[in-house]
């Protein structure tokens, strides 16, 4: 959990706009790359320096800059002010604390979004990921790196290459597309393990199924947490009027909006599937004690008596007549074995057996 | 749950606007048919390509073009690129998860609505219906074919055929009206299963029923997640202003709105009848539990004192003088008979009896 | 329920429009009245064709034809044709599972509004009442006849009659407070019904409680989803600003809407008891449990080691010295009453008696 | 309760505007006071008819009339005629159920609020006081006398008397904070309350701590609906923009809105905590029935075993050898000690002890 | 809780705008202080009276005007009225039970926020901060003096001092934004001591643990109560187009409001556990009472019977043929054990065991 929802009250007391990187300790060193690409092809270079980026700006040629880990504070700070980067937004880059937010500049846009995965063990882990998009250049922001933007990187390096003919504004969008579709992914995972859960749960539920249940709620909150403000994020990018934002790529925008909701109206129905299923859980546990009690009633209250009826018979009383009966002991039995089906009956008739 | 929550996850990855079918398998072949119509006739052609449809445009006529499968690929993405349509909203009519939306283009609008059915074991099965309206020409994409529309094409085809003479936005609202007085069904066959339920619970409560009000709840949680973003999607339908919707016409949405608002209605009136009865269950078997455990006590808080003393004069003592009374043995019995009287009447004061 | 919440599925496929009378069957023959008024008097005169009220029209009189039974469907289709009133107005004034609304036409509006009537059974029963206003004309149609408007009639045609100088928006609000101060007396007699349940479960909660507390609650449910949107509709009626509603009669309508919302108001706070007399009884319950649990703990935790002890001593081995001690058996019995003075004053402690 | 939700259904059938006083018997003869000040000086005079107040209107002189008890239908008919005052308004003046709220006139406003008292056991009383606001005159209607205005009434005839100076928008401003200053002694006495019982709870929870709960919680329902409203009353008010609110007053009119939603805000808070101690009450109630099972399952399991085993020899059967071993009475008694002692020690395991 | 939720009904009956300190008595004696800096440098005064600001002020310079304790009201006031401040703001400043607010004025912006502490025994203790914004000074008002706004003091006199060359509304951010940081070390002692009771819940539930949790709920309500306002507060700050924030510093007030969003987010999923906790802890209960029951049922459903038996063989009847049998006893010790067995394998297949 510390990772999940702990906060940066190391960095108080620092002046705002001080870089430092506040977030989980990068297990990698920083790595940058650059897309350099014409609707005709697409070069890649490694990035060590601002002058590797500038070097390349211009000449018609769309930039995208990727920078996975976050521990380049001299690259990404130089970056920021050359492209006069508010010093609030580059500590946001490397502060990973970051809700999905949208903010809009003179000469550029900045977004937030959250990529969510889970471990084996349903633990979700999220990862910050931060968009500058400028009129000819899109920077992006990891903490880590990955396989998951091969895919993007395959189109825009590929033989067809429509993605290099749509703008850098294009590019931001399959970006968000792609970490979306991850989301769904994400819901997926959790819907077998809902799944896996419940027929445990029909068959034999045990206070494990209980605290897996609890603990798919749990994850499912963090993960409701995080997606939520996208849906404000995307909202106020497709009501910004930014012509960085070019009005034919809209439509893609309002894509991955609708997404979002599609996520957050599944995690929804996922929620309301556990809630039912602790409903059930509690009311399994109430029926097994049920059960149980049904069980000590039944033997109670037939043998207590007829132990009561021998106990009578054990007494050492002088004047005792019944003792010296013939048949006195078979007709107890008989007595017995009576009272025992007439209890017996009575239980049958309450539906206790 | 398979089909009613998963994802098209399986798609994460391809560039947007590939045109792939997603979705529960088809299992039919795709089918398309024409129906041209003017205020006099109308008349049903088989399509089995873009030239069947373009050569009866035009001339005043009205056309209505019903797919029924997704597997037609090839048709759907000629008419779009014919027609002008947006490549992501042909991928949102092959990708049949989509949320209920309604989207306003120049010259055409595009909704998406989700018929709903639901089986003998009251599982709800949803399917995705997208229309595309044009100004003299409707578009209607299913996935599967079935009796449901064949109230509205009898109606094209017959004799006073008013419906005719009302355009194409008409014909889509009588396509809309239908999806939804479906929901009445729907919901009429949930009540009913509600009302059996509840007589059951009623009679005697078992696990089973408890069962049976879960799985409504939860059927009834994925009706209303299907059915309430209608309700956005029709009133930004009625608020559009496009001069694709007549204004003589606009009455008609304004009653299919009306109907969806009462289905919600109807809906979340069932929930809180679900969410009494499963209040009652477990009211009921807390109730049975008390039941249990006072037949216990009972039973044991007569017989346990009385067994004690038995237990006390089957001791082997050479000095217990009563043992010798010659009235011992039958004053014990009446002390039992009295013991046992008084504790009847103490447990009919606790109104246990 | 059927009445409540069953739905017109089976109009379904049949075309918008047509007039057929969907609602509980209809217990008594259509009947139509006309008022016909001045400032200075009302004449009544009965209706059976489109002629008898087209011939008082006009000459600066008010109209008020009031309808009774919805089987006349001849009168009002002829009359909604000469009116010109949209034919799915006059399908929704036939079809008598509407939600409470608005509508607003050029030359008239359409209001449609709930009557709330509770049996002896506290079973709540709804009959729909709709309202057509003109300029000179009012017209409103009932689903069955009772005395709940005679206040009225007696006005408009009793001597001093100042309702008969401010326009039939006047009498239309008129007719809406009539049914809305019989919500009043409807919560008047949940609220009694509330008082007597909850008598019950101070003095003595049964299942049989609990069942009333529950239909008490699910025909709250009822009432505050049929009353609702009588506040959207009034609210819509007051910004309307249809010249059809004159600005010096707006304060009554103003006036009910308060009324309206009062109601709200007190069915919330309604159900806020009726939840909290769940919580108490729900919690008698339990503490009825505990009672029963600690009764059967005490003659247990006394008797049974007692009964052991006995057993010992009628053990029959043949070297057990105590048996042959002179005070061996009064010394039990002072060690059997100590013990149970030690438990019963260790119970004591744990307050259990 | 009969009063604090109670309706006006005995009203039904009145034509609207007839004035009788609807609500709890008024326990007082009607008592009427005139305050004439001007920034110098404050006279007051005793009011009987319409006369003494409209003969010391004017002259610059600013008007305080202040109505207690509602019997008066006379002067206030009279009064509301010759201010111009809209019959609804007078009606609702004298009908003491209505919800608080602000209603804008062309030359005045008529505000309702609701003054709250609790007696000693803590059941809440609500009163009406109604306002109408004049450019030079201030009208006020309580239904009862109290001590509550004396504050005002002192400083209106102070030596200082700012509060002269400033105008009847400005008194009437005073009023509304007295009333809502009340709020907070209520709240102050509730809070008080629900410590006591907490400490109750904390201590040793019953029954009646339950039901004492249960009783605040209801009376912090009604204090809620009473007070919410002035919320949007208020708000109201401030955006009227009418002249007979000066701006310089303005911000005394935020002052008490901002105390209306700290009320509100501690009530809610009031609230959490309530239901909070619910859940430990329950949770209580539960440990304490855990703890009554484990006494019963430790006797019984320790001795139950131990009486079985007496049992068995105190048989009967000639051929039991042990019976007749020399060291098997005290080898026993071993027995008997070493299984209490393993017994107890599984407990000590399970933590039960 | 008397200082958390307690009201200033002390106050009722003064006249508005009278300046009384109300809150917790302060500890303290008042104290001020002077910062007055330009660009280059800052200098520092302590302040006794009115004159020491005037004197400072003008000639390019920014004042920061910081008062630790509200028992200076000879000072407070005649500041307040030298700047032309609303009575009522003073009195705001001066009752610590205001709620976080902004309003704005023609010279000056008024802001009341709230510092947040929690102790050791996680109890959390509020304390108000009140900013009275000028063009060229800030004055702040606390309740007590601690290290909090070192840093900042430290920064304004520091060498290199950006902060100086900002105007006041960055050192206004500044005093917030120390505020706001410092809700997130709140924050993560919260989720510290969630963590710790989550594992006590985990390795053994207690009532002390539940205990916890809802004393860390109560506070959480709390907590939120107090920081939610802020956000509208911010809100309004950020729209409120005041000259006297200038553009250029607007992203900072921005990230203090994402701050503040994140801290609600924060404490939203904190109560989610919360919740998830109380839960666990319930169901923990009722298993734990499966289980005592469990254990009575096994031990009286195997020892009931066979004790009945061994009390049928201590009857003292002349004629029990079994008795005197050779194997008679051996062979009932076989059928005790089996009978034990097989009552165990049943308990086993019913997974007691």
């Amino acid at each position: 959990m510390a990772h999940s929802l702990s906060h940066p009250s190391e960095k108080a007391g620092l002046p705002p706009g001080t870089l430092v990187h506040v977030g989980p300790a990068p297990a990698m060193d920083g790595r940058a790359t650059l897309h350099r690409y014409t609707a005709d092809q697409c070069e890649i270079f490694p990035v060590t320096g601002l002058d590797d980026i500038l070097s390349q700006r211009g000449q018609g040629a769309l930039l995208w800059v990727h920078c996975e880990g976050l521990d380049m504070i001299e690259l990404i700070s130089s970056l920021g002010h050359h492209c006069n980067v508010h010093p609030l937004v580059l500590e946001d880059i490397l502060n990973t604390h970051q809700r999905p937010k949208f903010e809009q500049f003179d000469d550029h846009l900045f977004l937030v979004v959250k990529i969510l995965r889970c471990d084996n063990s349903l633990k979700i882990r999220h990862e910050q990921i931060s968009l500058l998009l400028f009129a000819d250049m899109l920077i992006t922001f990891r903490e880590t790196a990955d396989d998951l933007f091969n895919p993007v990187k395959l189109r825009l390096s590929g033989a067809k290459g429509r993605i290099r003919t749509l703008g850098v504004d294009y590019l931001a969008y399959t970006i968000l597309d792609t970490v979306v579709d991850n989301y769904f992914a994400l819901a997926d995972t959790m819907e077998e393990a809902i799944e896996t859960a419940e027929s445990d749960l029909l068959r034999r539920p045990q206070p494990k199924t209980f605290a897996a249940i609890q603990m798919l709620r749990r994850e499912m909150v963090l993960a409701r947490k995080m997606i939520t403000p996208q849906r404000e994020m995307l909202l106020g990018l497709q009501r910004s009027e930014s012509p960085l934002v070019k009005e034919r790529n809209l439509p893609y925008f309002r894509d991955v909006f609708d997404h979002v909701l599609r996520v957050i109206d599944t995690l929804d129905s996922l929620r309301d599937l556990l809630n039912g299923m602790l409903d059930i859980y509690l009311s399994t546990v109430s029926n097994r004690m049920n059960e149980i009690m049904k069980v000590l009633t039944i033997f109670a209250s037939i043998f207590i008596p007829l132990t009561f009826i021998a106990g009578v018979y054990g007494m050492n009383f002088d004047n005792m007549p019944e003792l010296h009966w013939r048949w006195a002991y078979p007709t107890l039995w008989i007595f017995f074995i009576l009272l025992t089906g007439f209890l017996l009956f009575l239980f049958k008739r309450k539906k206790w057996l």
